[in-house]
């Protein structure tokens, strides 16, 4: 009997009360040359495992969910997905099983679902995992809230200093237990959900956006809104199927999307005529239509945009905001008499999208135009904003706006009369599409994020003040405590009536330590504390969240201080991250300096060809060329190139006679190249 | 060889380049005692076909798409979508055949791709076509927007008297050519796509939301969206994908949807290793993660909200807004640690979609509350606005908010210690649940709207005022001409300036009389003629739509009276709605009048039992019982019966032992009952 069916013998068949049970391999922080020792956790569907309590259980320290890295060298399955507990028998390595004691609650004849396939008794299940020398954990016994009181700090005496001092270790009670500058992805991961950002979902790149960031989506959404349709742009909803007929009409778009289509094959019980797919994007679902409404040459321009979602199954490791499977974005699709109005619309609205990452996510980018190579399959050319994050080093394309040309409209037949007269040629309709999606939350989060939790920029925040009552004591008379309240509550009511997103933390199970550290998790840009000594100046004392300052306004400048510190703060995270990029973002005009400048997290500007095969060669060229540098290897992409990002609007001056960087050819324009995601 | 061969061998086999055709089958008015003759209408894809020249060339009256019947007896195949041309062959009926005269500019051998396994060459379509004798028809001949210059009418003279006598006669140029009281759906169809407020679309069940009807739901999102966020309701998004074991968690529930979900099976060429669904609806989707995210009494209520777009792939016959496979709605769901607070709220969403349809729709409407047949599966009670379309005396279920118990959070587990304590038992959340959906624009269409066109109520049409300036003709002196227009775009700016949504018809292509008709098809409530007497005045005439009463406004007046005028309109609709539906919402508490009362469209108010075997009997007792009466059967549910809508919280008083209107047993409330939609 192979491994294999030994496990499957112990499997029962399914039943639709089946408790489900799931089995996570973890991998602790181990030394480079020391073979990890994972951890495989076997818990209730239904119960919260948290890494603390994991890394306290197994005595590890800092244990992250396993890469499929590991499930191949110590379990022998390919990727994360296809492991199960059969898979835990004949392992040559050490391993430690820990076990949920909620089981307990379980009766031993209750049956357990493993996958979506493999069901067994409870009985059965111990008994199989009792050889593993299991160690039974209580969960429940979670770093709580309370535990900050447990823990028997003064809440008060502390509360006005240790703020401005906390450090990695003293979030680690309810924060962030990873250091941005030292596991990036594991920061972002825990940044986002416990920054109640954002959930993981139970089918696969797909990502639950909470309303901490939906809310800020629903700012990008009024301000492009508002912009786009001083322009003339409507909205519109077009259906999110596609036949395959209509999606594969244009033939060099469909190419680029046709391995991430999703296809419906199945309604109900039967199956369909013919399969039927998920927008990738509308063009080929909304330019037949347009062939139907443009009559005339007074039909144009046709200007439409829609909010909505669209769904491209990436094969490649997801990534909340940044690589998701279905994610939500708006599709502006216009149709022009002639090229230069079109062309112009293509600007506008980059500009608008630079405004949307510069005015409300304080993050810089860089405006250009991409590639042939990397513009948009079936335009004429793409512009974008780019931006780059520090840690990795790698630029991000932040938004795109395209200028379609006359491809579509003549693959969809939308031609008009000449306004000149019948006696002259039909014009096809010139056209644009632009999108930008909700990536823009990921490179916000990315970059001004820090190890206590996110840092959300004032003008998208969904609160923008939190009012905590502080220094209440037991020695606090009930007046004091009364007035305290009181004035707190207050404080918020006017802020509010101001026009400011505030909200207070009254709440009486929670220490202002706790509460401190809980809306700074949450990225809230101003804590106002107010306590004793406030109440008897006529003051609240201010905290900002991106730096820790702090500061004391007088109750009678609140409606005037507060949003001045916020616009503050704005323009401090924007200059904050601009300096980041710039100073990242440096000329290289040799091939001999252009790798070392890329190990150094930089984004390049290199005087530059333009021929494609030059690109394809400077990409393969600075791939896997560590030469001797410091250089933090991201596990992901140990070895990737430096792709072209853009070719920035604001070119350096090219120097006479300026080569080409890799080649002999002469340098047309200066090109960013970068590492990229 | 069989028929389906001998055509068969015609095909050639699948090209991607192949221009598409489309084969439509018409069927025209006809008496009822006569065989209709169908037309079938060959034509390339992007040509439109619109019925009136389809009329003309096969000189027929008011040819509309066929339904099933027509193929079923006449081309002996079972639906519309089974129909090819290869069906034509020895058919005994006439039939007459338009062919596209586009096509004579398609080469000779070019292949045509008729379904999506039927190619042809043109060549040897036209050689199958010829023995049918098929008429060659210019579909861009179209009653063009010139037509009505063409048509030699003096703009200038008639325009200030005719649009108040304008009849279906008049409006057939451009407008509707189906008379609401005497073909329902025919019209409810034209009204939309001439009206531009939807199209259809190549996948069926799926329609175009155009920015005219989009506009509205927008409308509707920022009141909704204002009035659940002072209840402390957040929004947030879910993935639409769901995985199958976490569907079908919740028995009951499901077995409502599993009919109707739609299936992902396939992603770019691979399989997935198992079915991902499609969401009906969100409860299953979002319930696990409340279970993860309330760990105390202190996280409820929690209250979210999505706007998104859900798939239930029905197989009965869609109608626009009303029955589609993809609808876009807004989703509630909200968990509370009280019984009490969790079915308050469930009333107060009731009266803010009774708001939503009164306050922004001018639509009335009736609250109550669902039968346990009625109600939404898996819930414990489900309240309802209910509607009522007079045409075809039905009513229309409008919205629902649903009091879930905990019959969820029991599923899916999620509980709270008892805040009294933890020796009290833990609870389990009580939650609701409450969809809205874009079904409410197909029933303020219905209700309002005029063989005209679109009647849109002032505060959610895209348009409140259209500005068009009249009376110019040859003998206008420059210098008036200029005048005029110049006064009419000032008045468009003021109107905007006074936050009126206000634009100007300044063509000089069209006549006024064209444009009149033109924005009357669109709904705008209200037309503001602009011409020589209104300037020597300083005065504008204001036409309504609802009413097509006219009325002179002074200029310096304008920001004043034309808000009021836009608020009479929307009073107005409502109370002519509300009277239609009072007086079709008869009480009957006898058996013997109920038929009768039904046939006769009316929603019936009767003395029920409250039984549901009584409720189905009502259902089979009121079906196909014409009884003599005159009634106009509805040809999609000829035999419906009467169905509960609702127990109108608003009763009529009981008398003492008042029977059952059907049964013999005591009633306990009045109940509505109706055809419905």
């Amino acid at each position: 009997m192979s491994i294999e069916d030994s496990f499957a013998a112990l499997c029962v068949s399914g039943s639709n009360d089946a408790l489900s049970v799931k089995s996570l391999v973890f991998k602790p922080k181990t030394p480079k040359t020391a073979t990890p020792i994972p951890i495989v956790v076997v818990a209730l569907q239904t119960t919260n495992t948290p890494s603390p309590i994991i890394a306290s259980a197994s005595n590890t320290k800092e244990p992250r969910l396993a890469r499929d890295e590991l499930f191949q060298s110590i379990f022998k399955v390919e990727k994360a997905q296809d492991f199960h507990l059969g898979n835990l028998q004949n392992i040559e390595n050490e391993f430690v099983v820990l076990l949920d004691s909620n089981l307990n609650a379980v009766d031993e004849k209750a049956v357990l679902q493993l996958t979506s396939d493999k069901f067994i008794s409870k009985g059965k299940l111990l008994e199989y995992l009792n050889q593993f020398k299991p160690v039974e954990v209580d969960f429940s016994k979670a770093p709580e809230p309370t535990t900050a009181k447990k823990s028997g700090k003064k809440p008060s005496a502390s509360s006005n200093k240790t703020s401005n001092t906390s450090t990695l270790d003293d979030a680690k009670l309810i924060g962030i237990t990873v250091d941005k500058a030292k596991d990036f992805p594991g920061w972002y991961q825990q940044i986002l959900t416990k920054g109640e950002m954002l959930d993981y979902y139970d089918v696969s790149g797909c990502y639950i956006l909470r309303p901490g960031s939906y809310f800020i989506w629903e700012q990008i959404q009024h301000w492009f809104d508002a912009k786009i349709k001083s322009l003339g742009v409507q909205n519109a909803y077009f259906p999110m199927f596609v036949s395959s007929r209509v999606l594969e009409r244009e033939k060099d778009h469909i190419e680029g999307f046709a391995p991430e289509v999703a296809w419906v094959t199945k309604a109900g019980s039967s199956e369909l005529e013919e399969p039927i797919a998920i927008r990738p994007t509308s063009e080929t679902v909304m330019y037949p239509y347009y062939a139907k409404w443009i009559q005339s040459y007074r039909d144009l321009p046709l200007k439409l945009n829609q909010w909505n979602s669209v769904v491209r199954w990436e094969f490649k490791h997801p990534q909340p905001f940044l690589r998701t499977r279905e994610f939500l974005w708006q599709e502006g699709h216009t149709a022009h008499l002639t090229s230069e109005e079109a062309q112009e619309e293509v600007l506008q609205i980059l500009d608008f999208y630079e405004g949307i990452y510069n005015e409300l996510l304080a993050v810089p980018v860089v405006k250009g135009k991409k590639t042939e190579h990397e513009k948009f399959a079936g335009g004429v050319f793409t512009t974008t904003c780019e931006g780059y994050i520090p840690q990795t080093g790698r630029g991000i394309q932040g938004a795109t706006s395209h200028f379609l040309g006359q491809n579509f409209s003549k693959m969809f037949n939308f031609s008009v009369e000449n306004p000149l007269g019948s006696e002259h040629p039909k014009i096809f309709a010139y056209q644009n599409s632009w999108g930008l999606s909700t990536r823009v939350i990921g490179v916000m989060v990315m970059i001004h994020s820090d190890n206590k939790g996110l840092v959300v920029p004032p003008r998208v925040s969904q609160y923008q003040a939190v009012i905590v009552p502080v220094g209440i004591t037991s020695k606090t008379s009930d007046e004091n405590r009364a007035k305290i309240n009181k004035t707190a509550q207050h404080i918020e009511s006017r802020l509010i009536k101001a026009g400011i997103r505030a909200t207070g933390d009254y709440r009486d199970n929670y220490n202002p330590g706790w509460k401190f550290a809980n809306w700074e998790l949450k990225g809230v840009p101003l804590r106002l504390e107010f306590g004793p000594k406030d109440l008897s100046e006529g003051q609240v004392t201010v905290v900002k969240r991106n730096d820790s300052k702090r500061m004391t306004v007088k109750l009678d400048e609140l409606e005037a201080r507060i949003p001045e510190i916020l616009e503050d703060i704005h323009e401090e995270l924007f200059v904050a991250a601009k300096q980041k990029f710039d100073s990242h973002r440096v000329i290289v005009d040799e091939w001999k300096d252009f790798v070392h400048a890329l190990n150094q997290k930089n984004v390049i500007l290199s005087p530059w060809c333009g021929v494609e095969e030059c690109e394809e060669d400077i990409k393969n060229s600075s791939a896997q060329k560590d030469d001797g540098e410091e250089f933090e290897q991201d596990e992901k992409s140990p070895s990737m190139g430096a792709k072209s990002l853009c070719i920035p609007f604001d070119q350096p001056e090219l120097k006479p006679n300026q080569k080409c960087v890799k080649c002999h050819r002469k340098a047309v324009n200066y090109c960013m190249f970068g590492r990229s995601y």
